[in-house]
């Protein structure tokens, strides 16, 4: 075998990642664009269009690159506008890892001699509900249009889910001032709830959250609240529906301990975690806060 | 139009649902299988293996069928095996929802004048690290072989992920036994810390649960684990890598000031939900449990 010499008329415009010791040039074939992250594996993110024709024999041929590579997991980011490509991505042995509304992520793990290391995905909610005392020991109830409670006549507290990426004490908040126009300011977490199977095989985190009101005048949000109202918290507590369900009672009884002073609830405090970021840890501060 | 006396010899074996006024029989076309939800919704999953060229009339079809009878969330489950459907879906309106390894769940909402009332995805990973006391006030700690502490010599209590429909109190008494073969039952939670983009754009609640050791000789795991032990709970402390990492001192002084006394978590407080199953609670029940 010759070293030949007509390396570049053989070449088209392509990078030739697979020349021979010979000179002679493989099938050209463009490796994915890729990039590495700290745990010894690679993220295809396919941002732009491409036919199943050509996307396949790169896929393959990036992952026999990987594999020499020592590579090990590779993740594949496939945006709905590409979901033609997933068949194929399936079929090179990738198995699905999560997935929000405009991509699906799938992985694949490529050692063969060592464990799966991958992070799991996400199974759970989070949501709140926000018991609000005012100076004269009521509390901020709504009265909700439609959902689980339509019907009951009951007066529950503000309740919502927990964004992607927002604080737990910055949703109780938030969701106060949607639903009833009210500005408050968080003080502790009273509670939490967690159960399993709440939709679909995934489970729920209910986090009660105290909270003091800087304002008083109620604005019901129109779309979703019927009426809401300061109510004396006795007469929160001592609603039919709590009665009869043993989670809103204990509840219910926590909030009016902790209007007497008499619960200990965990507070917010503001950390820097392991990689350096500001997070919140909640526990009880030993200060004892107070309204 | 005449109205033709030759049903029978024009319908297939299939139903016809779609006859016309004049007994003609448009193409024949059979619903997909749904099953109908609580919330006026219907679910496919498409367990059985279809052909592209038979499953798209038979969704469109479908899909007219159910906005005729005022439908609303529209469910798509796709097991892994079936993802050449994928890109058929997608194409008829459908978005991402969430994935699990086998499966992708797609969803569209049909009503035009109301506001997508579908439940939100999983947004949390769920870890627990378990604070385990003995009579000497000694803390059980391990060694990791690999992960983010790999060459910091920090002694670490046991951690873990929390599996899917597992209790967070059960998370901590599992990963007990596993990492160090101790048994341990749970007491409280004394903290928790909530991270944003912990892994792609979801986060992640660590919880720190109190433990009362049942055993006491120790045996390590030999796959995570490099070594295990009781440290005394000064020294645990006082690691110079609790004190570089704020979130890592704090929890390490409320294991102290629990270990004291002087800290007031939150049991578990097994109470029925609304919708009658058995679900925990969280919180300082006051009987200031003790070791």
């Amino acid at each position: 075998m010759s070293t030949s010499s007509s390396e570049s008329v053989m070449v088209p415009t392509m990078a030739n990642e697979d020349r021979h010791v010979d000179g002679r040039v493989k099938e050209e074939i463009k490796l994915l664009n890729a990039t590495e992250d700290w745990f010894g594996g690679v993220t295809v993110v396919m941002s732009e269009h491409m036919e199943i024709a050509d996307f396949v024999p790169r896929l393959r041929h990036s992952i026999s690159k990987w594999k020499e590579q020592g590579k090990r997991g590779l993740w594949m980011e496939l945006p709905i506008n590409q979901s033609h490509l997933v068949d194929s991505v399936v079929k090179e042995g990738f198995r699905f890892h999560h997935a929000e509304s405009d991509y699906v992520m799938l992985v694949r793990w490529l050692p063969e001699d060592e464990p799966d290391t991958l992070p799991t995905n996400a199974s759970h909610r989070v949501g709140i509900g926000a018991f609000v005392l005012n100076g004269n020991n009521e509390v901020l109830v709504v009265m909700e249009k439609n959902g689980g409670f339509k019907g009951t006549e009951y007066w529950k507290m503000p309740t919502g889910v927990v964004d992607e990426g927002e604080d737990i004490y910055a949703a109780a908040v938030r969701e106060v001032k949607e639903e009833t126009g009210i500005d408050a300011e968080f003080v502790e977490i009273l509670a939490f709830r967690q159960s399993h199977k709440s939709f679909f095989s995934k489970s729920d985190l209910f986090f009660v959250c105290m909270m003091r009101p800087l304002s008083s005048n109620i604005t019901a949000q129109e779309s979703e609240i019927a009426a809401s109202k300061w109510m004396p918290i006795k007469e929160y507590v001592e609603q039919p529906y709590n009665k009869k369900h043993g989670q809103f009672q204990k509840v219910a009884e926590i909030c009016r301990d902790r209007a007497a002073g008499a619960h200990v609830g965990f507070s917010a405090v503001p950390v820097s975690s392991a990689s350096g970021k500001e997070v919140y840890l909640y526990c009880n501060n030993n200060k004892g806060s107070k309204l």
